[in-house]
């Protein structure tokens, strides 16, 4: 039984689809009300979105280890506030958490469409993912391995994910994308009321999602600044595959390089955050994935 | 006679095409070398561009007009920044300027192509930007008065302009719009080597443009924040027609506000740095403009 869910904005102070999806939930309640669990909205990062950056310190959303959330000699802005919404919203491993189910708003620069980024291997996480994914055929899904694990802001609760929509720069609005994260919100929302009723929801017995492989980092010089770009026939080719020899990169000075791996989909490809954390996009292997059944847990 | 051009980029530390062109150009000169003139290159504002931040205190681009040169009250980084570049690239209204023409790298948001920003009357000026519209049939040109006049980079030489290229998002670099950009500058040399040879080039005689009428902002509620996004409807619709009772914003519940002025074309539609500058999109009128003859000046 859910009994309590959270739904973050601001994350990310320069995505604020998250930011301004929070405020107007904040004005009107009733909107993310449902019948059999208490919904809570917060805005995360007040600071960042404030300055509309991403951060001030460090990445919030990267801010959520158990080792982090314990360590208090880590004391900057995002690694305090961190321990203050993991004490909210968490905590973290506890066995009566204050919330059951967390989804974290975020957008991308990349062209990722409507997109749910997983680390959880819950039940609950991945039945309601897989309602998502029979209500919004455009719905993609990624379970991401590429970065520190559990560190993200939904790894305090037992549930949820992340959404990331996009392509949209950072600290812009678009009411195209905005209005698709609204509807997916109320979507997840009417799967946890029927979830919590034990309603038969005719979930997909299996769906297909897109399962981590690697990092690729961008072509850079010994200070290690970049060299090259993505190339333009790989730019806002997010979800597609990558051959052996198609073109990856183009130099400054241009000439392509061309992509030596085996065949895989790229994702998040030029996402502009990622330029400092060493990544031009990242690899991942179209596969399928059961849903479970509800009473497995 | 044209002796010495600087092309300045990063003006904008997130705006990193022109930054990445410059870094090219100044292990490269010889490209941007021409036979009858210096061409110098220059990183703008090397903080913010390691912040990848637009500005560190204020708007770099807003920083150059003569009042605020000579105030040595104004004494925050971009302030001292603008008075050094001023030695540097100007004077700013002197007889015997440091660089007879400046061209000013940028990057938006919105989706304007490839443009030319000018505010300049200069017939070098508008000789150049015909060449451009000659050899470049995708060139937009904006004779832009949204702003304090005469506060831009390229006001503190007798002729120049800025170039704005988009959609891209702030922090990204596209290979596409880093090639066109990067073959626009190269046509703006040629066109001064000729016109320093005082070659015959066939220049159009008039050229259309789009003259800078009004800024239009966002709903705001009391604190400032905004109440409505560009409507979906006008979202990428840059140098495109908006006629009366067209779909404008739509505010975050919903509620769809229409166009109530006359006809114009919007341009900077959902620009991610003037959000706090208090503008959702500029509207322009379509005009034509003669170009002058050389001795004109």
């Amino acid at each position: 039984m859910i009994k309590n869910v959270a739904i973050t904005g601001g994350t990310h102070g320069n995505e604020l689809t998250g930011v301004y999806l929070v405020k107007k939930w904040q004005k009107n309640p009733k909107l993310v009300e449902r019948s059999n669990f208490k919904t809570t909205t917060k805005l995360m990062n007040k600071r960042a979105i404030k300055e509309v950056r991403r951060y001030i310190d460090q990445d919030l959303n990267r801010s959520f280890s158990l080792d982090d959330l314990s360590n208090n000699k880590l004391d900057n802005y995002e690694a305090k506030l961190a321990k203050e919404i993991n004490s909210l919203l968490g905590k973290k491993g506890s066995s009566s958490p204050n919330m059951d189910f967390i989804v974290d708003l975020h957008t991308t620069t990349a062209n990722m469409g409507l997109s749910i980024v997983v680390s959880n291997e819950s039940v609950t996480t991945w039945r309601a993912i897989a309602y998502l994914y029979m209500v919004e055929p455009n719905l993609k899904v990624y379970r991401w391995r590429g970065d520190i694990e559990n560190a993200f802001v939904d790894s305090i609760a037992p549930h949820g994910f992340a959404i990331e929509v996009g392509a949209i720069p950072q600290g812009v609005l678009r009411a195209d994308l905005f209005l698709k994260t609204e509807t997916l919100i109320y979507h997840l929302l009417d799967f946890i009321e029927k979830e919590n009723k034990n309603e038969d929801l005719n979930l997909p017995k299996e769906i297909e999602i897109y399962e981590h492989k690697s990092l690729l980092d961008y072509p850079r010089d010994e200070s290690g600044d970049i060299v090259a770009m993505v190339h333009q026939d790989r730019q806002d080719r997010d979800y597609t595959l990558i051959n052996t020899n198609d073109p990856l990169f183009l130099t400054l000075d241009g000439e392509t390089i061309r992509y030596s791996g085996e065949p895989l989909y790229t994702l998040f490809v030029n996402e502009a955050a990622y330029y400092e954390k060493g990544f031009a996009m990242t690899l991942a292997k179209k596969i399928k994935v059961t849903i479970p059944n509800r009473k497995e847990e």
